[in-house]
Parts: structure tokens; sequence; C-alpha cells
């Protein structure tokens, strides 16, 4: 296999990315000028030494200088310590800021847990979450919000962190919590699912 | 203008219908043997002797040698007296039922009363609303329940009807109740828009 | 079954119409003034008295007064007699008119033929067809135009048309062409099937 | 800004990307173990040497230790001489030589020119392509074809390229044909517009 072809299998391998546009992409570097080429293949291999995984969340942040251990939002104090939201991926932390009413800490889980699933994926984070509960636990934790899609996949991924953390929860004041469900913004009554109608009465306030 | 596209102007008013489809039910029609044509425009000239508009909650119903003022739902003694949820149309009622959680009373307001509205549709049945209200205080409601569309026209239609009944509220033991916003089912975190992750944060449970 | 869910069921035989817009149909006929009701009940039954199907094309068309026996179209001695039109259905018709290119004659097939059909359906009008093309061929007839749709359905009925026809063909100077295939308005060429590619190529011009 | 924000400021100029996924992209890169990050940068700065821009016309191709000059359809001598084929991108090459038909040369303009472009962007090959032109006519070039998307720009382009061989096509036997236009696969009569409908009855056989 020539070189193209296998930058254009390896740009398959983004996510969503199929062979057409996979192809494009190769065309569009061969348009760049080699300044450029030069410095995205930098930035490539460069990133993991200038992005860190935050020792507390697991997210993903761009060291600025500032510390190598914490993210911006773990690093700050005043995020309110009562409260940890447990998400599946990194993307997902930054849905929750962007609603602007969460002000605790976060979780990142690396995924969610398909159901029948035999073996959990060595990607989900299990024991790190244990651990990051009964340090927080300490410094004033209460709640653990459970933040997952919904539909079976995350559900099945709450059960899990539910069961994960089930004798810490009964040693503890610590409560368990999960997103509201009911209407989103632009639900019509007529095309709602009766889950989420049933939801929305029970949610009713 | 001769029959056939006197006809086809009638298909034309049929909600979501357009010029195009109008013309393929009057093929339709003109394919059909006579029988069911004289069997469809008779269904359509005596519906309205077969089907009533409730007494109690508005919406139709087809009479079927039982009572001619109140729908099942209304008629069954069964329900739950004690609420009354207020919905827009018809359909909603139906999805509402689907959802095989909500044991109480209905009523259908008429419509939505869309922003910016200078003098409310006279379908929309604010009178009937207020005298219903009144009539089932006597007999045992405490709650009414807002269901309406989660967009600017719902949310204006549930202002519109607090504000009708603000007198009342006042004056009993009535509470005012909406439908539980958050995720719906199929909802991923990633794609949710702010306004509904802040109301599944703050309706978490 | 009570009336109003009989008339539902008859919207659901309409052309492209599932429950939920079958229900929102009777909806729609309960908020018409009676007036409007009787109407288009009128116009259903009476359709077929006021409508005719043209003997020539078997195109359905209203009648105003004015023939009865024949459209405008096979009415009108302008029409170049010369070609003949072979199209599936009444709405392909219009579609070749709003091409304002044509201006011979046509005939309207009644349906299509699928693949593996083993008894051709009787709405399809292969007699009458014949009838025409031998009428035809004594006033000038000598290109018969076959316009189906660019799928195997459309291309089987192409064939029966072709066996159909075949014998008069050889003894006459009838001529059968079909419709010009190749890149549509709006094609890119990357986004093209090999098919069509292969068309447009043999097609260039 | 920090690498992370440069990277997905770079995949955001990605063909077809925008912010969200460009920021999939970079966690995508951060989950890759360090052989593949590598990898995929090597093969980022090594493409423009191992991958050529053909002389005769003008695509890349992967030189594999054959002709670093003309890529395998110009090099190959098998192919028909007397006819090149005119496209605006390297994809439109491959959808045409996925038809299996055309058998001829080819020649790609680098780009369309849209509408009322005032100066042409020196991306599109104006020069390269008549200085190919007239070296192709000596060795029996006899049809140029223009192979541009069916719209606006396409048509634009192909006005472009007679014009810029006008003299050229006066002074020789060459003649400059433009793919068939009429109906694409799967197209319904009904559904087609009236410039496709006037095609395939101009373009009939």
């Amino acid at each position: 296999m020539n070189s193209l072809d296998k930058l254009i299998e390896q740009f398959e391998k983004f996510p969503g990315i199929g062979a057409r546009q996979a192809r494009r992409f190769a065309f569009h570097i061969l348009s760049l000028p080699e300044a450029e080429t030069e410095e995205l293949a930098s930035l490539i291999t460069s990133l993991k030494n200038t992005v860190s995984e935050c020792h507390s969340c697991r997210r993903f942040f761009a060291r600025n200088g500032g510390s190598s251990v914490l993210c911006s939002i773990c690093d700050d104090t005043n995020r309110d310590q009562s409260k940890l939201l447990v998400v599946s991926n990194d993307s997902d932390v930054q849905a929750i800021e962007r609603g602007q009413t969460y002000n605790g800490l976060y979780f990142v889980l690396g995924g969610t847990i398909p159901l029948l699933t035999e073996r959990v994926n060595n990607k989900i984070r299990g024991g790190a979450l244990k651990a990051l509960v009964t340090e927080k636990t300490k410094d004033g934790l209460t709640e653990i919000i459970l933040a997952f899609a919904v539909n079976p996949d995350g559900e099945n991924t709450a059960r899990y962190v539910e069961t994960l953390l089930k004798e810490m929860l009964e040693q503890s004041n610590l409560k368990i919590s999960v997103l509201g469900r009911g209407l989103s913004t632009g639900s019509e009554l007529e095309y709602a699912d009766p889950e989420t109608i049933k939801n929305a009465l029970e949610n009713r306030h």
C-alpha cells in the first residue's frame, strides 16, 4: 500500500469519517503549504506532551504553564466540592458547562458500558472513580450525580456505577442522583414517546 | 374552476397536504369503486352527527350508544377527580394516554396562543376552562397540570392559563404544575441544548 | 367500529397517509363548517360524473362543457400527431407538460409492471395501447417514446411495451425511443452512480 | 492559544468539518498509541514526497517506484489518445473511472469558476490545459469532453474552457462535447425538474 492510501486509511479511523471524506482529507493535506503540514504533524506528535489527563476528573486539558496535574475546573477552589457529576466522555463535560448551572466537580468515566457486556472495557475508570469518591468524601462530598445518555447503554452504565459505589453509599451520607427526565426543549406532546411522557408527568412541579 | 380542481383545492386545505399530494388524492378518489366513494362521502357528512364534543374536556369522541355528553374518560368515575391536565389539542390527550401513567381528567384548550398575540383566537376555550375548574373544585380538584409544548408558543399558552386562573388559584387550595423538563428518551448530553441541561440538573432526583 | 374510526380507516388508504395523519384529517373534517363538509362530500361523489377518462390517451380530465370524449391535449389538432409518448400515470403527463418541449400525443399505461410479475395487472392498458398505435399509425404516427422511471420496474415496463408492440414495429416505419439518460440538473460527478456516468458519456454531444 | 486548540483549529480547516467534530478528532489523536500518532504525522509530512502531481493530467498520484512524472492513466499507452476529458477535481476522475466506460485521457482543471467571477482563481490551470491540448493534438487528439457539474458554476466553467480553447478549435479538427443530460438512475418523471425533462426528451434515442 502506498503512502497516500496509508494516510487515507488513518483518516478513515477518525470518528465519523468514511472512505470518501478520508480521501478528501488527503487531498486537503496535499493542497496545504509545507509550513502548514509541518505544523499539523508537529501538533499531532506533540499533543500528548502539551495535553494532560487531569489527575482528578480524568478529562484532557491543555497545560498552559499552569498546573500539569489538575484541570482548570478541578483546580478551582470556588467550585462546589459537595457535588461530583459523573459523565461518559470529555465532550459531556463541555455540554454541562454550556448549561452554566452546574458549579460542582466532574469525573469522566471513559465511556459507556453496553448492555450484555461481560467484561468491562479497560477504558472504564471504575477504580479511579472509587478512589476519587473516597478522597472527596473526606472533603465534604455529599452527592454523586450520574449524567449518562437516556438510552439502554447509558442506563446500564448508571447501574454499573451504582453497583460499584454501593458499599460506599451504605457507609456514608453520600447520596446518588440522576439527571431529571422529561420534555426537552422543542418537545411537542404529540411526538413524545410514552417513557418521556411518563417521566414528564412524574417530574411535574 | 372545474370540479376536479375544486376537490383538489379542498384537499389542499387538509393539514400538511400540498398541491401535488392533493392531486394524488383526487386520482385516488377516481380509482375507488363507487360504493367506496359513497361511503367516504357519507362518513364525511355524517361525522358530526356521530361524533360529539365532550361537554367536560371538550375533546371529540364517537358516540356509541353511550353518553352523548361525556367522553369515555370524563364519564369514568374511576378516574382521579383531583387532577385536571390542560392540553392544546385532542391529539395531546392521546399522547398522554399512551404514557399509561396519568389517571386524572383532561381539558382541551383548543390551540396554543402564539407570542405577541393581541387578541386570543376564539377557538381558545378560556371561559369553558374557568367554568370547569370552578365546577371540579367543588368535586375535589386540587391540581391543574399544564401540558403544552416546550417552545415559545407553548410557554406563552401556559402564561395565559396561569393569568386566566390567577384569582381562582389565590382563593382556593388549587395548585398549578407543569410537566417536568429534562432529558428525553434517546437524549445524549453532547447534543442537548443548554436549557435542557439546566432543567435536567435542576430536576435531578 | 364507530364512524370516526371508519373515516380514519378510509383516510389511511389515501396515498402516503399514515394512521396519525389520517386522524388529523378526521379532526380537520370536524372543524369544518357544515357547508364545507357538504361540498367536500358532494365533490367526492360527483367526481366521476364530471371527470372523464380520455378515450385516446386514457388520462382523467374535467369535462367543461367541452368534449366528453377527448382531453384537451388529444382534442388539440395542433399537437404533433407523429409522436406518441407512453407514461405510467396521469401525473407523468403533467411533468412532461411542465418541460414545455414536447408537443406530441400521450398514452397513460395505467401503472408500472414490477419485475418478476407473472400476470400483468388488469390496470395496465396493453390492449388499448395497441389499438391506439394501430389507429394513429394511419394518421402519420412515426415514433413511440417510452417515458418510464429509471429503475428496475420502469425498465421492465419498457420491455413489456416493446414486446407488446414488437410485431407492429416490424411491419411499419414506426420506431421506438426512450428518454435520454445522463446527468440531471444539480448532478455532481463525484456523487453520480456508475450507470449514470456511463449514460452521460455515451450520450455526450 | 494552547496546542490542543491549535490542533482543533487545523482540523476545522479540513473539508466539511465543524468545531465539534474537530474537537472529537483531537480526542481521537489523544487516544491513539504513540506509534500511531508518529505514523500519522510522518505520513502527513512525507505525503508530498511520495505523491506527485501528474505532469499531463495534473491529478495527484502515489509514486510506487514507477514514473514520478506521469500517473498510471497518462502512462498507459493503451488509453485512447484521441479523447481528453476535462474535470474540476481529482475526485471526478475517480467517479468517471468507476463508470468503466471511458478509456481516454483526463485533465484536472483544479476547480470550478463561479458565476460573476472577475478574476479566475490561480488554482485554475487554464495555461496548462492549452499546452496539453496543443501537444496532444499532434498525437491524434480529436475530442475534448467537458465533464462539469450540472449547476450554474459547472456551466460557467464549461463556458470558460470553451472561450479558452476557441482559437485552437477553429484552427483544427478538434471538437468539444459535453456529458449527456437526462434522467439519472432512480429518476421518476413526476419529480424531475423541467430542465431535466427537456434534456431527456431532446436526448431520447
